[in-house]
């Protein structure tokens, strides 16, 4: 990406071994976030250009000589973060936050919509895939790097269990994500507040008991209202802009959690005792550690348990990627795919 | 009080009961607040006054047609709020958002600092105490009417538990408590910050590992050192003020808890990826639910297994009241007993 909506397919060196934790993994598919949409939209024009791309499944093609878990052949599934996996952080579950970890796309670490990547600390970020996977599965395959997980994150800080309610802010393909990994996770009522009907439609399918289209103190109007006037027991906000925190901690129920998952686009916000401590509600979330879910996640995906992968409604291929950036940012996608 | 540092006795009459969910109790012990402070220190003037105080111990005098759980002549407790242990929010455990709860000192409730106090949904919010317990018990039993089990809040809702390292913030009597309630709860590593000697010295006796005397940067780095550069597992804020929350947020751990029951004399806050977010942060705590509490901590005080009362450093008769809050004005007393 060389600026905002300038992004360009370049022939650039294959990916080498640089240390010996490293693998270098051929892509076999990949895609585009929400949160490649930031800097699609804002970042100042440059002469060098970012690698972009964090989220891919793909084949070891070589690893370094102190990778032990993974080989050649192996099929793989990336989280969006390197982590060592062994660090006090990645053991406590928040890999993200690791001592040794690093991002695609920065600090020398190519990015995932390519045809190759280098993968720093292989053994720790990488998970191994069976080599034989239904086609038809890959996509939701693809969504334990980032989308679901992500959904499947805030749910989990926000102790999402049987007889919660939960109420999701913004039908992104994060917020239906959470919708579907509340549903999992056992949430009794499942409020998707969102106004893009292609979309609630699959969070209902997803789990949605009920779809609040309205905004503002409509919205939050019709959520207590759906609680009995009480509010909800969760909130997973999957926005970050802070219209969507208002209304969190406004629908929230005393002794609440509202979980967040949306890169907040605010630094300051109110947590007094007008909205957050007068009523003990907790606040969470963070870049989602998917590394952490990931192994429990892929048994559930193979069985068809769950299919989060519905979530992609639109392929490139990796030459026609800018279109895959043009189609989500006027939200004529949810989420594309990229075929290398 | 009639305005800051304005505290007047008078003769009121007697409460009566109003409604038949109340209890008339004759006070017996009673004490004053940090809390109490605030107004102290800045009420304005005012030609009614407010009635003061929300911690006692007392006898049942009188109770409403449809008390069943009291009768005259019980010796009770009482949290500093009341309700009705009912309502959803009680059921789970946020008696402070009681349904049909209310505040001592406000809409027609009297103070605690009297002779006498009616006490509206009495069957929900007093707890019986054995009629014959040992003098020397009774400051401690005073704590579970908001002090210690406030401290217990902190440390409930920041999931303190063995192994964890949990830093407190603020030498207070509600600083002190939750250092108790930390080891209680079994922290392995409990730093006390705080830079009165007299009350860090009670805070080790109740279990505190290591103290920090410093503020701002030193004291962040010195807790950093402690904890090998990692940072708190928990960092319990009883403190309220924003270098407080500044200081909180810098010492922990990604995916730690910071837990507050200084009431935020601040409504906006640093919540975003710099503070919060970037490292899953949990930020959560309110004004404590101690009903919730009460039960369990009674018979740990009758057994000698915690003395939480050890707080109490001087003591006035009802009388005299105007000094005690002089005194924990001047921070000569840490927290002052009230005898009617």
């Amino acid at each position: 990406m060389y600026g905002a909506g300038d992004v360009r397919v370049e022939e650039v060196p294959d990916p080498q071994i640089v240390e010996p934790t490293d693998a270098v993994v051929r892509v076999t598919l990949a895609c585009v976030c929400g949160s490649d949409l930031h800097p699609y939209r804002s970042t100042p024009a440059s002469a060098t250009g970012t690698p972009m791309g964090h989220e891919f499944l793909g084949v070891v093609e070589q690893v370094g000589s102190a990778v032990t878990n993974l080989k050649p052949g192996d099929f793989v599934v990336s989280p969006f973060a390197v982590s060592d996996n062994t660090c006090p952080f990645c053991r406590e579950g928040f890999h993200t936050s690791c001592q040794h970890g690093g991002w695609y796309g920065a600090g020398g670490i190519g990015g995932a919509q390519a045809e190759k990547v280098r993968v720093p600390q292989a053994d720790g970020t990488l998970v191994a895939l069976p080599g034989d996977v239904d086609e038809a599965l890959l996509p939701s395959l693809l969504t334990l790097s980032d989308v679901y997980l992500t959904g499947y994150h805030a749910a989990h800080m926000g102790r999402v269990e049987p007889g919660k309610t939960v109420t999701v802010i913004g039908d992104g393909a994060v917020g239906l994500s959470a919708v579907l990994a509340s549903k999992q996770l056992g949430a009794e009522q499942i409020i998707l507040m969102g106004r893009h009907t292609d979309r609630t439609d699959l969070g209902v399918t997803f789990g949605a008991t009920h779809v609040v289209p309205e905004c503002g103190e409509a919205g939050v109007a019709k959520v207590l209202e759906l609680t009995g006037g009480e509010g909800s027991h969760v909130v997973l906000e999957a926005v970050g802009h802070m219209p969507a925190y208002e209304q969190a901690f406004r629908v929230v129920r005393p002794g609440g959690v509202i979980s967040r998952v949306g890169v907040p686009q605010y630094e300051d916000a109110p947590v007094g005792f007008g909205s957050l401590f007068g009523k003990n509600a907790t606040l969470n979330g963070g870049p989602a550690p998917v590394r952490a879910y990931i192994e429990d996640a892929i048994p559930q995906v193979l069985s068809g348990q769950i299919a989060p992968g519905r979530v992609f409604d639109a392929e490139v291929t990796l030459d026609d990627i800018a279109e895959a950036y043009r189609l989500m940012d006027s939200r004529r996608a949810l989420k594309v795919l990229v075929r290398p």
